[in-house]
C-alpha cells in the first residue's frame, strides 16, 4: 500500500494580494497533488469570490476551523474556513488592516493545526508587512510569527529551489554587526539544520559548502580577521567529526559558480546578501523561503503579494507548488499514516 | 580617413603559464584587429618557443625594448623584445622566481611605454602571484604595481564584460573593516571614476546603480547603522547634481537580477564579494578586469595563468581579446593619430 500523502496546510496570505489565487491554481495542481493534500487555510467566501474573477474551481471539501478533524481520510483539496474577513470588503491590490489581521489569523490557524498534528507542514502564500503593521500584529514577517508562535530554540532560514540551495547564518541585521554575531556554535547550528532537512528532502547524506566571511575567505589571514580559523573552520570540522559531508570556508565568490556549486547539495552563507545576491539572480521567483529547526514543517513563496495583478488571473503559481513539494518532502509522510489509523 | 588604431600593449605575463599562448592568439584575432595594433611585452625566444609548441604563428615586427620606436608606423602585430628571460630555460606550468621577476619586468616596460605616450594602453596576461612572491617583486598583484607605478591619486578596480560591469569602493580589505572604509568622498570618486570610464567606452552618458551595504538597503533604518542615509545617498546625490545618471542606494540582492540590471550600464559595489559574487556567476572567465583612475589605460584578463594547461594549445584567448577591445576604447585612439603626424 502507498503511504498517505501528507496534508500541507497553505495559508491563504494577504487576502487583497495574489495569495487567494495561487491557493486556488495550487490545490489543483497535478504535481503537487501527487506528493501531497493541499488544505487551504484561509476564508472560503472569498475564495468563491476570487474563483469567479478568475475563472477558477474552488474545492468543495470544506469546514470550520473549530470544526476541522477530516485528516484520516483527506484525498483531495480541502479548505478550512478561518472566516476572519468579509469577503465583499475586501478590495483588490489594496492595503488594508483587516487583510492584515486576517493574514496573521490563517497563520495562527495553520501553526496550531501543525502543532497539533492536524497537519503534515506548512507552505504560506505572501503576507503584506504594511498591512501587518497597520492591524499592529507584533512580527515583521513570517519567520519571525512562526518562530515566536512555535517556540524554535534554534532556527535558521533557507532559500531552496532546483538550482541552488543557501542558508543563513545571520539574516536582516545590519551588515557592520555581522562579524560579532558570527560564533562556531550557530555556525555548527545553521551546518546541522541545513544536513537535516537536506537529508530529509534529498534522501541521502547532503554535500555542504561553507562560506568564508572575508574576500577570498580571507586567504590564508591576509584579509579581515581570521573569521574563517577562529570561527568557520572550527565549526566545519566540527561537522564533519559528526558524520555531516561539509566542506570549507570556501572563497564566497568561488562558491556560487555554477560548476564549483553543482559539487554541493547547499551552501551555507555567513551573511544577508552573500546568499541572496546570487539565489535571486539564478532563482529569481521559482524560489521558496524556509524556516528550518522549527518543531513544524514550514516553507513559503519567495515573492511578494503582487498587488498590481490581485484578483486578475495572471497570477503564477509555480513558487507555492514548489513549497507544497518541499513541505511534503520535509515532513516525512502523513502522520496517521504510521499512527492512529 | 580612418583614425589610426590605438597601440595596446599586452604584457606576456608569467612565462610558465597560458600568458604567451593566448597573446599569440590576440595578436591575430580579427575582433582585436579591427580595433586596435596588440603590442606584445615579452621575450621574443620565449614566444617562439611557445610558437613551435602550439602550432601558432609570431609576430615578425619586432625590437627590443630600447630601440621600440615605432609606434606612427605600426598597423600589425608586434613585440617589444624585453629580454627578462632564458626561454630555454622555463618550465611550462612550475612556479619559479625567474618566471616572476619576468613578469614584473614587462610590467614596468609595458606601464613605462603608456607613460611615454609609446603605446595607448596596457592589457595585462595574468601573472603568478606565488611566482612574483617568490621573485620578491614588493606587489601582491598588478593593480598594485601599477597603481605604485605610476602614482595614481584616486583609484579603482571595475570588472567588466558585456552582461555586467561591477566598480568597487573597497576591495582587499576584511569584512569587518568594509564599514569604517566607506566615505561619500570616496563613494563619489568612485560614481565618478565608473562614469567616466563607462562614457568613454559606451559614447554616451552611462546609467549607473549604487548599491546600498545593508540588507535590503538597511530597509529605512532597520537594519544596519543608516550607512544608506548618512554616506551613500549624498554620494549619489552630489553625482546628480555633476549630471551622473546615478540612481540608488538600492537593495543589493535587488541590483544584480537581470530585469533590474538591464536598466543599467554599471553597478557601483561598496565591497569584494557585493560585486564579485554576481560577476562571477554571470561572466565567468569571459570578464575583464580594469583599474579605473590611473594616468594610462590598464585592463586585464579576470583568469589565473592556468598552469595545468599551459603551452598545451588549449587557453582560451576570449578575455584577453575582451581587456584589447575595452583598452582600446578607453584610449580613445592612438595619440599620434591628431598629435605628432
Amino acid at each position: 500500500m502507498q503511504p498517505e500523502r501528507p496534508l500541507i496546510a497553505m495559508t491563504m496570505g494577504d487576502p487583497a494580494g495574489i495569495g487567494p489565487e495561487i491557493c486556488l491554481r495550487a490545490a489543483f495542481d497535478p504535481a503537487a497533488l501527487r506528493v501531497c493534500v493541499p488544505v487551504i487555510v484561509g476564508d472560503a467566501a472569498l475564495l468563491e469570490r476570487v474563483g469567479r474573477r478568475c475563472g477558477l474551481p474552488v474545492p468543495h471539501t470544506r469546514a470550520p476551523l473549530d470544526q476541522w478533524r477530516p485528516r484520516r481520510q483527506l484525498s483531495e483539496a480541502a479548505i478550512v474556513d478561518v472566516q476572519a474577513i468579509d469577503a465583499e470588503e475586501v478590495i483588490p491590490g489594496e492595503v488594508d488592516a483587516r487583510c492584515g489581521r486576517a493574514a496573521a489569523q490563517y497563520i495562527e490557524a495553520a501553526v496550531g493545526l501543525a502543532l497539533h498534528g492536524e497537519v503534515d507542514g506548512l507552505a504560506t502564500a505572501p503576507i503584506h508587512k504594511q498591512a501587518l503593521h497597520l492591524a499592529e500584529v507584533p512580527y515583521p514577517g513570517h519567520t519571525e510569527m512562526v518562530a515566536a508562535l512555535t517556540g524554535a530554540p534554534r532556527a535558521c532560514m533557507m532559500l531552496a529551489s532546483e538550482k541552488i540551495v543557501c542558508s543563513f547564518v545571520t539574516t536582516h541585521i545590519g551588515f557592520a554587526d555581522v562579524p560579532t554575531q558570527l560564533s562556531t556554535e550557530r555556525i555548527l547550528d545553521v551546518i546541522e539544520l541545513t544536513h537535516d532537512a537536506l537529508q530529509r528532502v534529498l534522501g541521502k547524506p547532503p554535500r555542504i559548502a561553507v562560506c568564508g566571511l572575508n574576500p577570498h575567505a580571507g586567504e590564508n589571514g591576509l584579509f579581515g580577521r581570521r573569521e574563517e580559523e577562529r570561527l568557520i573552520a572550527p565549526a566545519v570540522a566540527q561537522a564533519v567529526g559528526r558524520g555531516i559531508l561539509a566542506e570549507g570556508p570556501f572563497s564566497p565568490d568561488a562558491v556560487f559558480v555554477p560548476r564549483f556549486r553543482e559539487g554541493f547539495d547547499g551552501v551555507v552563507c555567513m551573511y544577508h546578501d552573500q546568499g541572496h545576491i546570487p539565489f535571486k539572480l539564478v532563482a529569481f521567483d521559482i524560489g521558496i523561503n524556509l524556516t528550518l529547526g522549527l518543531p513544524i514543517v514550514r516553507t513559503s513563496v519567495d515573492h511578494g503579494t503582487a498587488f498590481d495583478i490581485a484578483w486578475t488571473g495572471k497570477a503564477d503559481h509555480g513558487s507555492l507548488v514548489q513549497a507544497l513539494l518541499w513541505a511534503a518532502k520535509l515532513s516525512g509522510g502523513r502522520a496517521t499514516a504510521q499512527g492512529q489509523t
